[in-house]
């Protein structure tokens, strides 16, 4: 069975396995923080390339920022990446193919193939973390664009200018729907700066109205914004993952999105692939 | 040369003419206006038939309303035709074979073939009309969906209802870009209920500071949903047609969407293929 060399490279955090060509992690977690330069950072890829070169096809790296059509080389800047991290030449790692995608469209492909967009034509997914990442799957394929960008989650929620985004624009969808914007609104509401999501999440739990308030509008943001999603894509699914996704009333988000929608109804759905989704949809991209 | 019988099929009117296949219009264009009954319709599309039927290889209709994945039947209603279109069995008009897209999906493909977007891997028309119609185009395939509704320009501009979109829904991309919109915002503006498009366009042209601020409002909505767009899709580049995209600064449009991108910029043009781009697209569709 052919199998992959799988890295998984966010701001905080690299991972790396083996993933095999069905999907399933074959091989030990391994995890590093991310390191502040890129010297470091290749050091840890040599490295774990060194180690496993032998076993492997391919490697497959999901990586935060966006990755371009030809998936060797990530495009613009990635805000918490080593600057210069989109000058590295990754096939210099080894003698084998090296692929990259984007990480949302890695765990993307993964929900399409194993997980819960499994068989859908079209499906869009959103990964709600400290930002909002996008993964669209059309007819078979991610919805890369002319450079590979696509599937950026930052369009608009409001048009008059009110809440800067951390892409420099202003209100993209993506301050309104991670977890860094249900901290901000718990902030405006509660006029307090040191307000944190562990908090809004606690007092929901103990009812506490103004929190349920401050999550419910967090959630109505989420659902504005499928609304729109569902009548530009008309997708099978949307999918929901990544550490806030738990917080959304799947149930709720559907009865509403579909209550207002001018294409035809569809279904929301939580991701089902798992924590090492980005590695997983990477390596099976690779071992296409 | 092959030649399709194309109709337009709108609200107001119905066009027919032949269209070969290099896209030219070869025949007379006739006009009708829309009878207010299913057996009127019928009446015009057959008549029409009976007297070309034996010069064309495909009927192609460009119409209003979301075409069914195999292009042969309407789905959903469609507010401006008489209920029950969408029943109608367009098969049955003729032997040779009944194609159906709708009208700007079939406009998004003559601009894509012979007009402004000829060339591009990604392209999203915006009709900019009445109302506002959606065309995408991505890796020589326009964008359907699951039941061929996509594209719908019924994203959201507010997440928290202030104006009521024709569509039942709240503060879809339409009902702030469209010539209904630009209506509606001179009517807030003015506080008048019979101000007209018209008299927004004549002001302007007069250097009526308030009629510059209303039209400036407009472009303005319109570019906020270009941005939005141009995030997801990553696209070559965005038309702009219908009667309403003359009143827009292609120039200006293209400079502040690209000045506020997070994918990769992206270029503004006018549509080129014509009035009757959506019976071109649609011959074009069925001839391919």
């Amino acid at each position: 069975m052919k199998k992959a060399l799988a890295f998984d490279i966010g701001g905080t955090k690299i991972y790396s396995t083996i993933v095999d060509e069905t999907g399933t992690v074959a091989g030990e977690i391994e995890k590093f923080s991310t390191p502040k330069t890129l010297d470091e950072i290749k050091k840890i890829l040599r490295e774990q390339t060194k180690k496993y070169e032998d076993e492997i096809d391919v490697i497959a790296i999901a990586t935060a920022g966006a990755v371009n059509n030809e998936n060797t080389a990530v495009i613009g800047s990635t805000g918490n990446l080593p600057q210069g991290y989109n000058s590295i030449d990754f096939q210099k790692l080894s003698s084998k193919k090296v692929f990259l995608e984007n990480d949302a469209n890695a765990a993307a492909w993964a929900e399409y193939k194993i997980g819960a967009s499994r068989g859908s034509n079209v499906s869009v997914m959103l990964t709600l973390g400290t930002g909002v990442g996008g993964g669209i799957i059309i007819n078979d394929r991610l919805l890369k664009g002319k450079s590979g960008a696509a599937g950026e989650m930052h369009f608009k929620m409001y048009p008059d200018k009110r809440r800067k985004c951390t892409c420099g624009g202003w209100d993209c969808f993506e301050i309104y729907a991670s977890g860094t914007a249900l901290k901000l609104n718990a902030e405006e509401a509660l006029n307090d700066k040191d307000v944190t999501t562990y908090d809004v999440i606690e007092g929901v739990k103990n009812s506490d109205r103004k929190m349920i308030e401050i999550l419910d509008r967090w959630q109505n943001d989420i659902i504005v914004g499928i609304k729109g999603l569902a009548n530009l894509f008309d997708p099978d699914c949307v999918v929901l993952s990544g550490s806030m996704a738990q917080f959304v009333n799947i149930k709720k988000v559907e009865e509403e999105v579909n209550s207002d929608i001018v294409t035809t109804p569809t279904s929301i759905r939580l991701a089902t692939a798992g924590n090492y989704s980005g590695m997983i949809g990477a390596a099976l991209l690779a071992l296409r």
